[in-house]
């Protein structure tokens, strides 16, 4: 029902390159936190005694990509409700046993052919699973039709990059930078308030698809006040893919125009500033947020390790405004300076992952 | 929730081959039983009337292929409930107006990612959209979850080829022929009775998916009681197939032994057989049923229409039995033969197209 203006999946497909075989560092945040969330939704989750003549528990993961991540979240969902109703023996008199039905939403260009394909097989997989096409950034399923949403490392992708970056006219252009790397003053507030909007966007879609006292679960990265992404570890790994892209312009494989055209539509806010986004709406109550440290960031990624992952996430939205040819090449260049010049992991300051649980009112 | 052992979807894509450019027989069969559904709905559909409160109209198609007929039916569908909903003043009362929620379902290697991006534009699209992969041989949405449900040209491919068939010591061995074409009576048996469990399954995952009073529209060919399929032009199509198989095999591009193996997992009954299938199941009244020729069926196609959409509909299961290599060779024989031998329409006996609504009770 909606679309978005830009949209840029994860890699598709399972080949070296996918997404699907270069997402742990995403599972190792969700992994982090589970436990929490588990105790959270075993204590307060009163939908079941709310309706106690519901017959179809529904899930929602919002951004879900092509997996493994998102089946790992919704069977983690679905075995704490299970345990939760089986802990009631007075709702066991319901005549059919609960049904489970999961929604998996992603842009409409998302691999859900893979997704489809690669679903755990039938006897594990105890829910009825649905595709949903459509952007986030907007109503994508009907009003009251979900009781626990789930959203995890997605809405840092903006529905757009904030025109003013890209225009050598404004105050707030983005020069030669290819993200939000919070060098320049007025390009961090021109993403923040695309952030903020989004955010706004994104809570009221929620806030209309849940049923009163259904629960949002929201995973994601942001910086400490005060910390600039220029100083983090994944900040420096952007500035060197932008830094790769010179080079490659220099050698004419793509021109200073294209790059200078060129944006990431991502954005991580600060703490305060995701708190402050949050409680603009009113259809929720935090109930919980827990914001901690990404279990892998302090480790000292290999190489490797970080241009596949970065490969898996970035290389759609590069190939689109750079054409297919340029992306081997720049993560060729990319991982032969990266090779040169290794990230000093404790130098670097640390992003931190976020997790959220709303309530609907 | 559920799978098929043997499933073969349409032809994938947009390209010349692909079912979404070759499915137009498909569509006049839709259009021409259009106005008696419409109907229908219309004077009998009560649903609004059963639950003032419904916020959410669910409306399903069980193998929707890719497009783009589905489509075009489901906003069939749309356009009568709202008109319906128009014309009781009184309901409109409701405090937020009817969403719509459409559930195309396919099996899970249908292509849905080119479903998805070749969707109605936005404005047009008045739904909620969601893919169900699955086999609908079984389960593959919640119960009580769908208020209208489609399958258009979808039953006669059955979740199985009758084992025996491809078995040379049963008396119901096929030989050489491909499918079903009725000269062999333990062949048309074996073909008969899965066609009868099948259609069991269907309807009982039916039954249990659609609300009481929900309405379960089937459209689909049959042959008239005493026609046989060698008689019909579809079944001259497919006998001249495996023809060209055999051609093939001679020149030694595939073997005798493959085609042996190899049936079409297709059965068209005849009329007494189809509704006989349907009374079995105790859940559903019989509402309509309506047996009227294709609009096409007289019509004398172009050799090259056969071909196209001959091509689009059985290249799938061709190529995974006989490779990759086999199917445009196929079809270059199989074009070639049918210049040679141009079908006449005028002899053949007719298939027909039955339509059937039946409602949940």
């Amino acid at each position: 029902m909606s679309t978005s203006s830009q949209s840029y999946p994860m890699s598709g497909g399972d080949d070296q390159h996918s997404y699907i075989h270069n997402s742990s560092y995403q599972k190792a945040g969700i992994d982090g936190v589970q436990e929490k969330a588990r105790q959270y939704i075993l204590e307060n989750l009163d939908l079941l005694n709310m309706n106690p003549n519901l017959s179809t528990f529904t899930i929602a993961d919002f951004g879900c990509s092509i997996g493994p991540n998102t089946f790992h979240a919704v069977q983690n969902i679905i075995d704490i409700v299970k345990l939760k109703h089986l802990k009631k023996p007075q709702e066991n008199s319901r005549v059919a046993p609960l049904e489970f039905q999961v929604y998996f939403n992603d842009l409409p260009n998302n691999d859900f052919n893979t997704l489809f394909r690669t679903q755990p097989p039938s006897p594990k997989q105890e829910y009825f699973s649905v595709g949903v096409p459509g952007s986030f950034y907007g109503r994508v399923l009907p009003r009251n039709s979900i009781h626990i949403g789930n959203t995890f490392f997605t809405t840092h992708w903006l529905s757009k990059v904030p025109e003013e970056v890209c225009d050598k006219n404004s105050l707030a252009w983005n020069k030669n930078y290819i993200h939000c790397n919070n060098l320049i003053e007025e390009v961090t507030e021109a993403y923040k308030v695309q952030f903020e909007k989004d955010m706004g966007v994104f809570l009221k879609a929620r806030a209309e698809e849940l049923v009163p006292g259904g629960l949002m679960i929201t995973l994601g990265q942001c910086l400490p006040d005060g910390v600039a992404m220029y100083e983090t570890w994944s900040g420096i790994v952007k500035d060197t893919i932008g830094d790769c892209l010179q080079d490659m312009a220099t050698l004419g494989v793509t021109t200073e125009e294209k790059i200078e055209m060129f944006n990431l539509p991502v954005y991580f806010p600060q703490v305060s500033e995701l708190k402050g986004a949050i409680e603009q709406n009113r259809s929720f109550t935090i109930e919980m947020m827990e914001i901690v440290s990404h279990p892998l960031e302090a480790v000292q990624l290999s190489n490797n390790f970080i241009t596949s992952m970065y490969r898996a996430i970035l290389s759609t939205v590069i190939e689109r405004h750079f054409g297919h040819s340029v992306v081997d090449e720049l993560f060729r260049q990319f991982a032969k300076k990266l090779s040169e010049h290794p990230i000093d992991f404790e130098k670097c300051k640390k992003q931190m992952v976020y997790h959220i649980v709303l309530r609907r009112k």
